[in-house]
């Protein structure tokens, strides 16, 4: 037997995996959930038939939705991630000493249950002593926190039903509201390339409630049209005036991705992306 | 009727679009040439059943292949691909005017024809003055120019029986010989996702010809594993200490991904990078 999947990127264009077995399919309370074991891509985690991470290319992914705010701001003390209940962004983060609370408000528990029983390397530092999770309304949940975060990052799905509410300009309002005055705010802003105008929405959502916004990207393999952003609304810190290579050269952490020349190279924008979303990252390099 | 077409990018993962017609299917004496219309990405050249370029997608590679070295080599007089047949490189070459000479070396004129009846966006430049196109081998051809060349881009399809020898040590030795003592090599040279082992080796058979060896990077989408490297040997000159922002001030050229900033990020590598191939590019960024 011949078992292959497929993504529909758009209307027009797909991308199949060959599946040597579905590890599991449940249906949770906001979504269907799947874990498949691919030959090429590891195991892959999709909510509604979209891939959320593979194991090859996750890495990517992760270190590129946490590491360019963790090296920037010289104590983020205090992080919230909503979303991300697979733990890929929880592990990068509990890399730095320097963090000493994150919250993880994830809505639907299923997320977390599968990715603890059948993705470990992505959700065993879910369980670390500085890690707390909320299974909640990531909209109600940030409505309650005045002025009480360092760093928030949103690691939602694609706009859908649930998380289109985490994608509009009076939801980064409220983010803004509970970050602290050098907070920072990072967003998973999707694919400039089939999805330039959500992309250029987002940012300037972003851009009415913090002085400071960054569009920056990373090349996913796996991801819908491959260049894929993420949005940095920043209070105070600069991404590259700000980077801080001491702190680098003091742990040096393990990564397959990040490095300080990625990072700044992240913030280096083709000239479409500028042009589709009228904007211009402050110059940087 | 629903037509699609599929690229195999492994045994194992695939990429289809949607097809609205087949423009043209030719049998050369050297492969199969084809021409899709796509709602997604217009027009795709395949080679073999390979996706060489789409319309939407090729202007990355174009211009990854070329500004490059062209915005670091001040005075590149006489330039010279192998392969490119479709004329996107070509294209960007000849937006410098300080260029005299651009020989394009394609052993396989059917590829040309094609393109210039179906791809006039690429191919329209072949025609200009300064373009001379041969209908050779590129391997015999470049044997019987010592000392010529400023620059020389090895624009080739994936190895193959006909494109293997571009991709051995001994080529580039004859490369380095056919440019003059400032020259410059650019090739393209594949997927650092689905092929690590084959970039690792091109980097390492130019590096036994050249003095520096750089290898840089660009994204993209449609190419198989997303992230596509290109290996510079330069004799010379180094992509960033010498990159020429007065040249690139004096005359801005109308580009849809290279700037100076994409110019020094692509040389920034990701450290999965450097590992898988043994190598550090020096220091950049």
């Amino acid at each position: 037997m011949e078992l292959w999947f497929s993504e529909e990127h758009t209307d027009h264009t797909r991308l199949s995996f060959r599946v040597e077995k579905v590890l599991a399919s449940v249906y949770s309370k906001y979504q269907r959930i799947d874990v498949l074991e691919t030959p090429d891509w590891g195991k892959v985690l999709l909510l509604d038939g979209k891939v959320m991470l593979t194991e090859k290319d996750e890495f990517i992914y992760h270190e590129m939705i946490t590491h360019p705010s963790l090296f920037i701001h010289p104590a983020p003390q205090r992080i919230l991630i909503i979303g991300g209940g697979d733990g890929g962004t929880v592990r990068e983060i509990t890399r730095h000493k320097k963090v000493k609370e994150i919250d993880l408000c994830e809505i639907d528990e299923a997320v977390i249950e599968v990715s603890r029983r059948f993705l470990p390397h992505l959700s065993e530092k879910l369980s670390e002593r500085r890690v707390k999770i909320y299974l909640e309304d990531g909209e109600k949940f940030i409505n309650e926190k005045k002025n009480h975060y360092d760093i928030i990052i949103i690691d939602s799905t694609d706009p859908s039903e649930v998380s289109q509410g985490l994608f509009t300009a009076e939801f980064y309002e409220v983010v803004s509201n509970s970050l602290h005055e050098e907070g920072i705010l990072i967003v998973q802003s999707e694919s400039v390339i089939n999805n330039p105008q959500l992309v250029k929405d987002i940012y300037w959502n972003i851009e009415k409630s913090f002085p400071h916004t960054y569009l920056y990207w990373a090349p996913i393999p796996t991801y819908p049209g491959g260049i894929w952003t993420f949005t940095m609304g920043s209070k105070k810190y600069s991404p590259v005036k700000d980077l801080l290579l001491d702190y680098w050269e003091s742990f040096k952490p393990e990564l397959r991705y990040y490095n300080p020349s990625v990072h700044r190279a992240a913030f280096a924008l083709p000239n479409f992306v500028e042009q589709e979303l009228s904007l211009k990252n402050e110059t940087l390099l």
